[in-house]
């Protein structure tokens, strides 16, 4: 409602309807792609990491960055790894002094994931996975190494979703992680890290990957819930006024739970996997976390399903809501129109010229003719107000 | 109707229409929030109890009390243990006398889950699952005792559902319940431990937790009658008037059906595995009964499905009044503007001032006028009688 | 279509409205109850038929009557047990001179079903199931003896369908059945007994619960062409005249059709089960005919799906009807507005009195006007001809 | 459109809204029935071929006929058998030098079967099933032979769509199959048998089930593929002219492919477990083929289940152009009205009889007044043109 | 919006109404066929390739081109083969000195296949799969050969979708392919057999059927871009302007995506069965690079899902954008009418010709007449204001 604003009333009747249009091709919910544009290769090319041609050229410090922590009960050491001392540090054995290194690369670059697969014996498929993003969540296990692909969705301040693939490698006392971009959801894990005594410090390199995993996981529900909140915005919004844009929004959001569920499904299926298996990566104490973050994916797909139901829900809202309101626009042009349409004709009826029209020349025609038309009117209200048109 | 209250009627012509959308945002249904706050830690955050600060602190009295009752065929003990005694109290064995000890809690709080896991050696996962509400429904077996989440809906004196977590651990001789607050649907085992010669009285621990399972799944049949009798008022609301106040009533009915089915799915599957598994905590003739629970949870699976159903037909049913009703303006309006429509314009023809006219000179022009009047309004009559638009 | 009858003009206008509405309010399809009040103890009450209290009441002949036929291939005795006699009869040992004894019990009282209980030891669940009416069907072997719940719908005369639960029990020659209320589908198989030479004669008990089975599936088959005939009556009502009515009526149909699924699922678990294990009570000769049975709820459930997607069907053809009626209408005011609409201006203008107009005072002025008229009218014509708006 | 025929324009506006409902009360594709008729017993009669009454009296030629044919690599013999000589040619043993004798049956005749169940052997449900029809396609192994039931669909010259069950027996060197009626799809099977050193003449009798099977899957596809030409037509004639008509049509056309569907799925089944199972009836050899035929029912029920989704979206854009017709229609009265509604009131004005209107006394009011409307009438029409309500 | 175009006014009124009508009729969605014309042979008709009459008839080179490529590690060899050496070249012992000959052949000839069966043993049934197309993806081990059945889907440059079948055999060191056209997907694929030290070059047989496959399955994903894009742009557009031809074209799209679905669900399983199965044809080095195809394959399969899901929200907002227009179109009407209506009835009481009416010849009836109007229109604005129908 613009009550507050002064208004033009000569430009509104235009304006109330221009506005609807152009107001709808800006749609905040659109600016989200439906479908992200892929890194794939061109179909037909080489399998692996070889089809990269950036493979033989070494990035720029802004492409990739490599953060290491090194730690154990004891103690914790951090140390970034410029591009050139990656390959010397990559060749160095596992440090003996400690029982966890954690390896994060930020930024995808095959230069980069060569060296690490140089260095650790990665499949050549595996390295085009971290690179060939979006890939699905999965899990796999070859020649004593576990690697996972995931999936990190993230709302930054400005309510915006991001979304980026996470790849993990898990070897020896080693945990190998690549992202898409700097900025993650970990800083709470790496202060854990920096505590002394916590669990984190105290397990080995897989409860470490628990520790991410969950992390991951459980930002699923703060998004969750701002959908949940945009749904009942909206509904509220449905009631007041439903415009094509509403429903735009609807489905804007509706696809976005649609990408979300894509990615949870198969999260969940992993999880399932990496809790349930009797594999040697994870012992029994950390297997039972992953069972929890487990049951966490379990009820953010469960949300997911409510939401979209809900979405759903508010569709048929929606075209209720239009249609009522075409049926109270109706409602007023019909009375308005049915009250004055028969007095009308009366009206016209006595400006007729015949000239042999007695009712002319009475000499209370004229009062006469104006009770019959409140007498007309009358009725027809009554009418109206029987039907329950009126006044409900 | 509003038949029985004196009317305005020149308030009532914009004031049927100002009605509808105020009315609409105070919806009861709407009360009910879609998706509940959720307790959990911030994503990232330490898993376990340990993520919980107010662990260390003993909470007030306000916060969670502690009823024990002990019984075995002969005798009945009932205990309120004050938070000051807990420690004291958890650190005394079973008592040799009692078949049955059953402690429960009511109110969340770490400090006293803290207590009962150092007592009895919960695992820090457990400790976390009962204080961050919501879980899902599971049962868990770790260590020789029994974990089971369920959850208790409610529908409280003012037709308002509630719905909490309970927490349920057995091991030795001991249950521990553990509920979001004061306030449970067990009152009638409370007095059928009071009651000397039940079966109750007379099973084990496995029988108390049957007992109580049963309890909070029979509680769904009454709120599924709830849901059923408003479903069965909103179509009688429907045909008689269908705005979009009822639309939102039936998707707010969805949507906690589709709560409810969430709910229900889990605890169908939970009690599907502790009624058919070998296990040694239930022995065969609870486990029959325990089957008996389970069969009670397919139905109310069942009713949901349907209930869900049948609110989709509302929606459809809502649709197809509101189309019908605008038809009916529709008919009402076409109706009386094309029968006053043509001799309108003929009433016009003969209020020209054209020098010529001769009908004007004629002695019984007028009457003759009318006569046509009349003859034109019947002719439409009869088609639109013949269209069925009149009268059916 | 009412032309057969004597019509009031006068009222027809307004009653055409009115009678829609309050002809909605008595659908005969709505008086089925969309879900049956159950008889369910109270939530948390005792288990088993102890939570009975008119348990040590003997009920009244009208509440419970107690029919025995005993036969062989030779010989068929009919018996009725008055509930005086009741405890002694069962007291008794199983004839030796017959190969089965069928004792059908009218009406369900807790006082009935516990002599029951206490003369065959059936389990207090099995007492309660019989008593708490509606269960899920289900079949279970406990102690030699098998236990079927299941549903028996019948077609009245008056189209009105009818459901109760029958609980059946088998042990040595014995069977046993429960029905809520006199009357049943079992007449011919009654017939079948007394005919000496069938195949049921010379078979045993577990033929017998076979021939029970089958009397109650077949009698699927009428409730579903009932079912059948409606929604195609409803599709040709619907194409004549889509009111609000017939969307009730399809949606009680569908509601109806989701109960009948509700029973007829674990009807076909149950009969399959039956027919495929390799159990002691049924003969590798019985078991077959169970196939059939099992075969015929299989045909059900497909039928019950396929009148469910009609009755889906039905509902949009229902919208597109109110849809095309509405257009008919707006075409029609259309058409005979604007044909009129030009000409009454032209007949406004004609009705000035400025001073100065010249063509009032040509000769043939007002012939001319005319003609123009019916140039403007024709030329109008001409354009919703070509629109397709007339006469196609 | 009916441009080429004469049109009397005065019957054409009611004639149009009249041509609607009449013709759609004889819609083509309501004459199938959505439901058939079924033939089954009383509920609750005798199981077996016992319960037909017909049993035992020997029907008229008209009502069965006997077509038998026998071959081997060598040669073929063709037989018809009369009623009178059926017992006795079923006594004859299996010829010996011939490899396959095909016993076909046109009619259901309860004393046809029993004559072929006394000779075979055949069990009293097995007969009971080829005369009740519709069964639900099936397979089963009974006493060394093999039993089948499948369905047979054509489509008749007319377009018509028949179908008709199939019962086939195979034991020995024989097959036996009996139909409703008289013509099938077999002929090009029985030229390929007269054909010496097709495969079939050299196979055994399950190459010649394969065969049959073979041809009445295979006749799925002509009538898929005459759904999806009715769909396409369907698609054209909606979005020219979108009447109930179409939606009722594309209702049949959805209610078949759910009948056909039904057929399919189980016959699929029935395929699958024929095709896969290690039994001593097909050879290697042709169950390799019988995976041909399976592979050819797996893409039938994917085409049914592609078709009757673009049914339901047919039904969308039914809606749609409905709604978008009426659009128009309101467009144009509202673009008529409203360009006529201010002239109109502009011409009353100046036929009011004040006695003082400075304009009526002035020399060029009355052009001025033209002018006037030319340029309210253009502003209307420029408003409209920029709303894009015009000439897009 | 046409603004750039110079417009006529007086056309414009009717020529928006046709332009819909038969811009429709020449959509470019519904240039695809919704349903292939199938080469099935006629239903009954003999299995194999023996039902193929051209089978004895050497086709002209125009209908089959040969292209065999011949390479190991070292050296490659590309041939030609034309029709008439085809028959020595088959007879011809794979060469030594290689280790993968990949035979191709272009266009589907029965002469052609015949040829490879008597060479290679085909099995006639596999034989008639290559030359009946469409198959559903499979895959057949028989005889120490593999048979695969895919299809290769490709986006021509004007932006049409193409789709064909390719059957494939592997056997020693032969991979032949059959495509129904020339021209494929799989130059990048020769590409890298000519270039030295690729992984393919090294490779056996069974790794260029994986790259083969590769190149197939990732053809999917610009393909489901396209249609991506297709969905968005035409959520612009039903923003912009909702008619029949958008839905129609989502229709299409739908129908497209519905037979993308029904091609990757089988060739889904399929890559799952290939990848997974302990074979001997494939390494396990392959094994995983299949896996990769596989999962890919899901992703496209998640992919086709969630558009269907995007195109059915698109119906909705279709509707909804119509039912929003239909409001403002009548929201104009009512605003104009209702505005009017009242102050020509005012007009119209003033041109009556009773004698008696006083205002008539009062002073300033005239300009108080006016000021009424005034009055009356602001009052009406203001309601309308105020119920939000004008400004918002």
């Amino acid at each position: 409602m613009s009550r507050g604003k002064p208004i033009k009333l000569g430009r509104a009747i235009g304006g109330a309807i221009d506005n609807l249009v152009s107001s709808v091709l800006t749609l905040p919910g659109l600016g989200h792609k439906p479908h992200q544009k892929r890194r794939h290769t061109k179909p037909g090319a080489r399998p692996g990491i070889e089809s990269h041609e950036e493979m033989h050229v070494q990035p720029s410090p802004q492409q990739a960055a490599i953060h290491v922590i090194e730690y154990d009960r004891q103690s914790v050491r951090r140390r970034d790894v410029t591009l050139d001392e990656l390959p010397g540090f990559l060749a160095e054995p596992e440090p003996a002094d400690i029982s966890v290194r954690w390896i994060n690369v930020d930024g995808l670059h095959a230069w980069v994931v060569q060296r690490f697969r140089e260095a650790f014996g990665y499949h050549t498929l595996e390295a085009e996975d971290v690179l060939h993003v979006p890939q699905r969540p999965k899990v796999e296990r070859e020649g004593g190494r576990l690697f996972i692909i995931t999936r990190m969705t993230q709302l930054l301040e400005a309510q915006q979703l991001t979304s980026e693939q996470v790849s993990l490698f898990m070897h020896g006392k080693t945990v190998v992680t690549f992202q898409e971009r700097a900025g993650d959801v970990w800083d709470p894990i790496r202060q854990r890290i920096d505590t002394a005594g916590t669990r984190l410090r105290g397990g080995g390199p897989d409860y470490l990957v628990y520790a991410l995993l969950d992390a991951i996981v459980d930002h699923g529900f703060p998004i969750l819930e701002h959908y949940g909140d945009q749904l009942e915005t909206l509904e509220r919004r449905i009631l007041k006024k439903a415009s094509p844009q509403e429903l735009a929004h609807i489905n804007a959001i509706k696809r976005e739970l649609s990408l979300l569920r894509r990615v949870m499904w198969p999260m969940r299926e992993m999880l399932a996997a990496l809790s349930s298996e009797q594999t040697s990566e994870f012992n029994a104490a950390t297997r039972m976390f992953l069972r929890d973050v487990h049951e966490h994916s379990v009820q953010i797909v469960d949300l997911v399903e409510t939401f979209r139901e809900m979405a759903s829900g508010l569709t048929d809202l929606h075209m209720s809501v239009i249609s009522n309101r075409m049926n109270e626009v109706m409602k007023v042009l019909t009375i308005i129109a049915t009250l004055f349409i028969p007095i009308t004709f009366l009206a016209g009826i006595y400006g007729m010229n015949f000239e042999h029209i007695p009712e002319l020349h009475l000499r209370y025609a004229y009062p006469a003719f104006w009770v019959l038309c409140i007498l007309i009117t009358s009725g027809l209200l009554i009418y109206f107000w029987r039907k329950g048109w009126l006044g409900r």
